[in-house]
C-alpha cells in the first residue's frame, strides 16, 4: 500500500487523495505540517510542499506535480477513462483549468487563507491578518463568477468529461468550504457542479477529515448542503 | 506551421519556444504584453498567461501547462527521447524540479524582475522598486546554491538525461541573465551547466531575442560568456 505525507487541509494533498481513491488504491497517511519546515521533511523534499507519494521505502513522488503525474501513470485503470482526458483539446483545456486552479486560484486565494487561518496557529502570539483575509476573499468572489459561469455553461469544469481539472477545484474548493469562506448562496450553479462531486464514493475520505480545534463549518460534510 | 502569442523574455514562453526548436518545429510567433491585459488577449486566456499555442486558426493550448504537455504530445519525435524521461523515477525528478522553477522560483525571483524591470516599462512614470528587486535578488541567491549544487552532482538537473527540467530553468535563468542579474562568478557549476544547454542549436533562436530600449547584458549571447 502506498504511503503519502500531506496535511488533510492542504489541497494538493487533497487532489493527491481523491485521485488514489477515485481509482480505489488505499494510501496510508502520514500528516505533515510543511509550513514548520522541520528539517526531517525539509531533507524528503526541500521545497517544503505536500503531498510527498510513497512504496515501501522508496520515495516516488515529492511535491504535487509529480506525485500527480506518479498516480495517473501507475494507478490509472486500463479499463475505465482516467482523469487525464484522451482526447487532446479536452487534455489541453483539462491542463488550462488545473493551472487556473493549482497556480492562480491557489495564489490569489487559498494560500492566504490557509497561512492565516491554518499556519497562524502554530505561531504562538499570532492572529489572522483580518486585512489579508479581506483581499483573499474579495479576490475568491472573483474566481467564484467565473467557476460558476463554466460550471452554468457545462456539464464539468473542463466540458463533457469530468477530468483532474474538476478534482483540482474541488479539493480547493472543499478546503474553504471546511473553513467556513464559499457563500453557496450567490453560486447556484457551481453549488449544482460541487455537489455531484461531493456525492462521488471518491470524496468521502475528504469528508471525514477532522483538525484538531478547527471544526469545519457546520454544512461541510452533509451531501445536501 | 503553428503560431505562438508569446513574449520573448516571459520565461514559460521560453521554455515552448525551447521545446519547438528541440523537436525542429517552427513557429510563428506573435509578441504579447501579458500584464497589459488587453481585451483581445483577455478573450483568448482570462488568466492573461503566454504562451498560447495556435494552429490554422485552431487554439491549440492556452497557458504554460497545456501548451508543453500539447508541445510534447504533438511533436515530440518518436525516434529519439523526448524531453519527458520514460523512467518513472526520471518522469517523477524532472517533473519535482520542474514545479520547483516554475512555481516556487518563479514565484520567489522571476516574476518580481519580470515585473519591475519590464512590466513596469509600460506603466508611465512608474520605476522599479529597488526593495523587491534587493528582495528578489537575495532570494535568486538562495536557489542558485541549490541549483549550483544540483549541476555539481548530476551532468543534468534531473539526473543523467536531459529533461524539460534543464528546459525549464534554462528559460528563467536566460531571462534573468538577458537583464544582467546573474552572478557567474560565485555559480561555477551552474555556470558549465548553462554553458552545455547554450550551445544547443534550439538555444539560438532565445540568444537573437531583442526588446526595444532594453539591450541585454553584453555577455547575454556569447557562448563563452
Amino acid at each position: 500500500m502506498p504511503s503519502l505525507l500531506h496535511h488533510p487541509l492542504d489541497p494538493a494533498s487533497r487532489i493527491a487523495r481523491l485521485m488514489l481513491a477515485e481509482y480505489g488504491v488505499p494510501v496510508d497517511l502520514e500528516e505533515i505540517k510543511p509550513w514548520l519546515r522541520e528539517a526531517e521533511f525539509l531533507e524528503v523534499n526541500p521545497a517544503a510542499t505536500v503531498p510527498v507519494l510513497i512504496e515501501g521505502d522508496v520515495i516516488v513522488a515529492i511535491g504535487p506535480l509529480a506525485s500527480i503525474h506518479a498516480i495517473e501513470d501507475s494507478y490509472s485503470p486500463e479499463a475505465v477513462a482516467g482523469l487525464f482526458p484522451t482526447d487532446a483539446a479536452e487534455r489541453a483545456e483539462m491542463w488550462r483549468l488545473f493551472e487556473w486552479v493549482a497556480v492562480k486560484f491557489n495564489d490569489e486565494v487559498t494560500r492566504y487563507f490557509i497561512e492565516e487561518k491554518i499556519a497562524k496557529r502554530d505561531q504562538r502570539g499570532s492572529t489572522p491578518d483580518t486585512g489579508v483575509l479581506r483581499a483573499a476573499k474579495a479576490n475568491l468572489h472573483e474566481h467564484i463568477l467565473y467557476f460558476n459561469w463554466l460550471a452554468a455553461t457545462r456539464r464539468w469544469l473542463g466540458g463533457d468529461t469530468m477530468s483532474l481539472a474538476d478534482f483540482a477545484l474541488a479539493a480547493h474548493i472543499s478546503t474553504l468550504d471546511y473553513l467556513g469562506d464559499i457563500d453557496w448562496g450567490t453560486a447556484a450553479d457551481m453549488r449544482d457542479w460541487y455537489s455531484r462531486i461531493k456525492s462521488r464514493p471518491a470524496f468521502r475520505t475528504l469528508l471525514n477529515d477532522r483538525v484538531i480545534a478547527l471544526p469545519p463549518q457546520k454544512g461541510y460534510a452533509d451531501l445536501d448542503f
